[in-house]
């Protein structure tokens, strides 16, 4: 009988494994590494529910790219199983380039690199201890194989990670209405020219997912809250680094170290548990800043955080710098640590450099900014910034 | 032990009936008759799981009355327990002036009446029978009672009967993309100067809601297949009139006889049963197009249905026309009866006439097409026009 | 492009037609009809959603025959197209026989024959039409087909009938305790030696299976105001049929005349919608007992009814009789249309005729019965009789 | 305005926080605390949605209490203000005394202490903190309160605690079998004689309860391969007691010191991270056991584990160990870490110990192992074992 394996998952039901290959890839450490990374950062302090990881998120996208191929095969479009393999390697690993806390420290800990460059290392790395095996999921996953819509449904404005993360968000955070009909939007999927658009009958669905994402974005991703103790979180891993604070491997290189030192085996090892437990191990530190925001952290007892439309004045900054001099005894230098202004920016849809391309039953295509009574439209096509500050609660 | 009776729903769970008032008027035949409207009319012949009644519906309304009237109660809001049975009364009876198949037979069975006045002679009616208890339902239900925002949750832009018959339509149809998040929406709900309003970070919820709504209407309520079926219904009827087709009573007399004749009680006795037990009857009527028309929606052999987004040419009807006569060998004047071109509207948010006020926890009210970045812009606020034309199949 | 079709299902999300002979099959009048046979009969009168039609059942019970044929191909059981397509075939038809009401009337309308014998005959007649394409359908159907678990998969102690109308009963009546694990168990198919079984993982699954369907017995379909209904709905055809009362076409034949001069073709002609449309008339007939039984089901007042774990005593029939003497002036003849007691009985399981096999891993097979720990044991296996009076509320 | 707080949450849709005092018993870090421990330890590795925190779980458990007491009000039972605030006090803090992995590790972190009990010492400190306000909260929990039913709400057959880890749990793990109708059970809750009983139309409902308990003990809590990470977990904290290997504070004290010295502030600052980030850095240790588990558990790379329904053969388990000694190079009695034999137990009702009582309508009381036709017999009434072995693969 053919390899075959089912795991539960409460947003699909069953995930698939049929493919020996495929189930070597996700038994791989490397693979097995993203239960350690939560898929949403902090946002469990605001949805308590919000604690699926990254494996999770990857093995939904898995599920996805499978149902998404099956209905291209069944509409005529030619995917080889040479092809199908390799996408649906290419997604499983498309994330193990993040990094512990996923967003919320890219960049932090990890300065030079986005997580997706990290991803192409690992994927080689494993592409060489597999001898060779996935060489066509890199091809795809960079963007280099022939058939365009392959890379499209792994990084593209409907592309099976998307569908995954907004449908298994929702799902965990209880935030029923980011929910999105992923269903419904695969079974609408098509190829015309090479390019993955969807049928004329899905504009609808496709509105609903961009309005869905939206919600999600400032309701969920972007909450003041949720906010407020990644920035915290940023601050901690800044301030280590700052005053090389001491700590376990395999964190301890990557905050005492030039970043160029650090291998990637050492990335590898690194996860939510080091960040963590170095933060519980900071929350005595001599260095009041780092004790304070490590506190904040673990007891959930976070900064006061406020959002506006316009960008928040250089002298009310000052002033807070001030009032949390006076309350915690300590420098302004110091105090520039809790108490700091930025922006955040998020765009519904952009067709500059975002595309959705909707086939008509005419064999004509039209973006979904173009098409007639569109919802997506100038509204919308802009980028929206916010501003916010974070400061001391009195 | 008070009164307390437990109806399973597949929507909310359960729903909570506590007070014998309330349960008299649900065990009153006038009530119970709303088993046998479907809420969804010819919905069903496009997604077979919508078949539920408009009883159904008027429970589910009268949850979400319970539970937005618990709500307001809770954040200070003066209700008392007779205005609370009153609004959950009036809301259980909004729709008992619903004649067979809802809208799509309203003012083609009983043409001179909207069904909301024929529900307010019902109400006035039960009201006789229940010695008067029902006086401040009327009130409510009228919008004559000083305290409007109890009217504005049973007729008004974020009323419980919107909310739940999105919420119970796209459960039944299985369109996931039409769910609101009703819990949520309810939750927000306040009462500032007397008026029903939203709390400032439902926000995107309610962009979500009317999202949904719009969607709902073109992917379920208008859906061509849909509106093409019960333009072939109210095609029947009209037929039958015109020819003064006979049936059983109580249908008979609303055939057959000019309106004005016809009793409240003989309309309290019409349900969805009588219709379709006529259209079966009329399958072998000797009337050409009556029995066309009629076995067409037995057997779910429908016209042939196409929208534009411009006016459809009269030219193509004609053509149509003759095409139908040469078909079916009858004359212009019948193939008309075959052949019809119309358009329909649908408005996303129009807020000259509607209004969704937000309440800024600064004490500010705007309109939420007036919020920054807001969704709901130009493009919404219009109405949406589509044109369609029916015709036969060759 | 390939035929392909998908409709909106709330149980499953989408079903997919990809035949253009299952599409043709699923748009005749005989299987279209079963939109118009509610599948839980008055069931709906204590659970108000569970108002689905026989039409969806038996769409769902394709959409579970596909996807269990799928798993057993992936498994390695040969299945040929031709066969699957049959099986499927099979499935869809497999309740045309069934008249308005379902169970609630049959041996009622037509005395002396099952609704599978109809179905049969149903099936037949649509083989003529369709130029012997459904010959392969009608052998596995009737089990004349060599590979037994294809019929195994339509009438056994797993079949696909059985998990989508517990799954589907329970979602529609909101009954959540009826959920089973219709996927799981698809999953864990499997045919060994020619026979459907399932694999040893699946035994809790097993288990739950059918003490959710003991629940949902007890619980929906003999809730005893379920029963009550629906016996008063039998009295109303046994006493039209008994004083030959007059009603519309197609209904009068099945009420007036011996049941062998009734034809196929006026069989597959009738619905709930005859039925109730019956009912409604006969609101106001002159037969005291016809009208009382009539307006008690169309307006929701209902015999009492009570269970008992014993017979009840004819002494108490007898009381009862009296008393609706009294109170409806009428004769005990008369009376005993309105009061009356039996039982009815629900077996959970019966390991003399009825069979779920286990496989386990090293190819031993047992009853579920059997296995280790059964929770299906003595109690459990004969059947459970409960004994119930109805009768006249004072 | 009164206090108010709403959390989303996947399983009920949303938590209200109404009461300040309970709001401030959340935020405090022996509360927060519960966020870095996971409800279902090792699950996740056969589950990988099974990633919640204890603290979720109390919040839900939090959410049924408040849902319950509500309907016992509305039923007439005399609950104070008091009462109540305490009650679900009680059960928000029912699971403080919860170390690492919950129950996992519980009598192998701290040896001699059930959890319940470290939970009463922490409610005490709290109860220090807030001044004695938890004091009546103490005396329900511990059971001394003299109106006993609210005792058996947080603890007992029926109590809000199993109803919530049953309904989250298989929401999580994806186990839809597992589903429990926790919302029918809380509204059949009714107390009689100052007991917790259910009223007699739940009986279904409860058995449906006590199947799903069942196949969730088998098919998840014990599932072989969770079983097997959950023993090595164990072994891996055994062996690093045994030979004292060092790791970060506070844990370092639990695997060195005697446990009387470890205080309880020590035990409220150790959770997950502490444990798992040992792990992580034991994964490189020169003991060679030690190093061997842990690599395990962070790679998931499992012993192999088997169940049998009797004692494994001590020979058997000799053989492996030899194999064991062979594999890795390592003496018969360092192999005896690796390879072990033991049994586990699970009851689905236990009469002698455990009730559940039948409130019937003429006011009797029975046990739901004593109702006519009961599923709860002998077979069900014992406790079922079994024996497994973990070994080495080769």
């Amino acid at each position: 009988m053919a390899f075959r394996k089912i795991i539960n998952d409460p947003v699909y039901g069953f995930i698939t494994i049929d493919d020996e290959l495929i189930n070597a890839v996700i038994s791989h450490p490397y693979f097995q590494r993203l239960r350690r990374i939560s898929q949403m950062a902090m946002a469990n302090l605001v949805y308590p529910g919000a604690v699926h990881s990254r494996l999770h998120h990857a093995l939904g996208a898995y599920h996805l790219m499978s149902n998404a191929l099956s209905e291209l095969k069944n509409k005529g479009t030619e995917i080889t199983a040479a092809e199908e393999q390799a996408a649906r390697i290419a997604i499983l690993l498309h994330d193990t380039g993040h990094g512990p806390f996923s967003h919320a420290l890219e960049h932090v800990l990890v300065e030079s690199r986005h997580h997706e460059e990290l991803s192409i290392m690992i994927i080689e790395e494993l592409n060489r201890q597999f001898d060779g095996k996935l060489s066509l999921a890199i091809e795809i996953f960079t963007g280099r194989y022939h058939k365009k819509f392959l890379f499209q449904l792994i990084s593209g404005q409907l592309d099976v990670d998307r569908l995954d993360y907004l449908t298994r968000d929702s799902f965990f955070s209880g935030v029923n209405e980011g929910v999105i009909g992923y269903d419904r939007i695969i079974k609408m999927l098509t190829v015309h020219n090479g390019e993955l658009m969807v049928e004329e009958k899905s504009i609808y669905s496709i509105e609903k997912f961009l309005v869905a994402r939206r919600l999600m974005y400032w309701q969920v991703y972007l909450h003041k809250t949720v906010l407020c103790a990644e920035q915290m979180l940023k601050q901690i891993i800044k301030r280590a680094k700052y005053i090389k604070a001491a700590t376990q491997q395999p964190l301890h290189n990557f905050i005492t170290q030039p970043i160029q030192t650090v291998t990637l085996e050492e990335f590898c090892n690194l996860d939510d548990y080091d960040v963590l437990a170095a933060i519980k191990g900071w929350c005595d530190h001599e260095d009041k800043i780092l004790s304070f925001l490590c506190k904040g952290i673990i007891n959930r007892q976070l900064l006061k955080v406020q959002y506006f439309g316009t960008p928040v004045d250089e002298a009310v900054v000052q002033q807070k710098i001030a009032e949390a001099c006076n309350q915690l005894n300590i420098s302004p230098a110091q105090a520039a640590w809790l108490v700091f202004a930025d922006e955040v920016e998020s765009s519904t849809y952009n067709p500059d450099n975002e595309h959705i391309h909707i086939l008509f039953k005419d064999g004509t295509v039209k973006d979904i900014s173009e098409v007639d009574n569109a919802l997506i439209n100038q509204n919308l096509m802009g980028k929206v910034k916010k501003y916010y500050i974070c400061y001391l609660r009195t």
